[in-house]
């Protein structure tokens, strides 16, 4: 009897964003690989389940990806149901095609689960809708881990055209501001950097497109930070999208907002 | 006593798709104003709320925005808790950002809640994964009711440089794929049309992007139609996604799936 696999998204972090399927899977799992920031209140929907930490700590894999998709073909093959679990949207960013191609290949019963992906909550919860009529009917979400990703994208984008969304460029923000800068955008086009969003610690800082190379932002540290650039960035301080008592400001929460120059 | 207003993501159309917290706040809900294609299904979390459809039929909204929000705000004044339901994510597309706005500036609390979107679920249910290693490390995600919309970003945009969503394009498919060839696509970059993903009556194609121009499509009635194009829809027919009995082919489902040419 051969087993089954889940790759399930477990959302932006807030376990109250997982969905019904997802915990359901969770609760029938025996086995749970999970990434670098699921919660712990996460994992406890997983009762009977033996549960494995196989992402990042301190920037290294616990385990390689190779390693990871020999132990779902193997347990698969003993029959156990298995949920992956990863933050966000499996399929975006994280890897989850490359894991359902090797289960394909090698004939395991493999079902995806989409999450709430971060790219679209994230602002959302810091009061940013990605898309907004006379704004934006358009957005760009972007790996901004190498200038080889965002760079094509970013250099050719009609400046203006779409609300950009930077997944993993916390580390090349100078270098993202000075790209969409050199490409023809504003240079007083709102922009927010967006911390942790969900989670306890989160932060935010919201200013413009010149701003973003060149100010003190807050510390991503282990929390995966996330740049909105766009018009719809400018509607952060009119929005309010948190409900009463939980405003981003609770759970030590900071708030950095400037005025545009 | 002031009420409270969450508009809430719906997700795709499957009611598991639901977050926890959706199904939480229309389980505490007094009144429930959805779109339409939010399912029965759906419907029946709201036990003890009165329920309005303010959608629309036939192409033609059931009540005008400004008449939702005056509701909205009426009833909050009364004190009632109230869910405004859309389908997928309040903030992509669907005027939340609007209805949130008109809340804040009647002075009354509201949360947004977010929803798995059809923009990167509907592609991820058919196999296609809106990212993946060495194919695409950006997705764009547009508008396609309208040139003014989708054409300062498929003009622009590097051909080949992100993956393409488009949502409600189906109705200027032709002219959208005129539009990428123009922009130096290449004619058979891999295409996929899908509707309905996650309800009963869905159906894909599977093409590439001169094809998308010109073959018969599946009928999108009612549905919503997704357009995809790029490198990672010609995942789709190795990738099994969905769980044993529930394949796209379950629910009268058809999957046209062309060679590429």
């Amino acid at each position: 009897m051969t087993g089954f696999v889940s790759l399930v998204g477990a959302g932006p972090g807030d376990p109250e964003l997982l969905t019904l399927k997802a915990v359901r899977r969770l609760a029938e799992a025996d086995l749970v690989l999970y990434d670098a920031l699921v919660e712990t209140t996460t994992l406890n929907y997983a009762a009977n389940a033996r549960r494995f930490f196989v992402g990042k700590r301190a920037g290294r894999p616990a385990i390689r990806q190779d390693a990871i998709n020999r132990l779902m073909i193997r347990e698969a093959r003993r029959g156990r149901r298995i949920v992956r679990l990863k933050c966000g949207d499996p399929f975006v960013f994280g890897r989850g095609g490359e894991e359902a191609l090797a289960l394909a290949a090698a004939g395991i019963p493999c079902e995806v689960i989409p999450g709430i992906s971060s790219a679209i909550a994230a602002p959302l919860l810091a009061g940013i809708p990605v898309t907004h009529r006379g704004l934006a009917s358009a957005f760009v979400v972007v790996s901004g881990h190498a200038e080889s990703a965002y760079g094509p994208v970013l250099r050719s984008l009609a400046p203006g055209s779409a609300t950009l969304v930077v997944l993993m460029g916390m580390a090349n923000r100078v270098e993202i501001a000075h790209a969409l800068h050199a490409a023809g955008w504003a240079p007083r086009t709102p922009a927010a950097v967006l911390v942790g969003v969900s989670r306890p610690g989160s932060g935010a800082w919201h200013g413009t497109l010149d701003a973003l190379g060149t100010d003190i932002l807050p510390d991503d540290g282990d929390l995966p930070g996330i740049i909105v650039v766009g018009a719809v960035a400018g509607l952060a301080g009119m929005l309010s999208t948190q409900e009463a008592g939980h405003q981003l400001s609770a759970d030590g929460t900071t708030d950095v907002r400037r005025q545009s120059r």
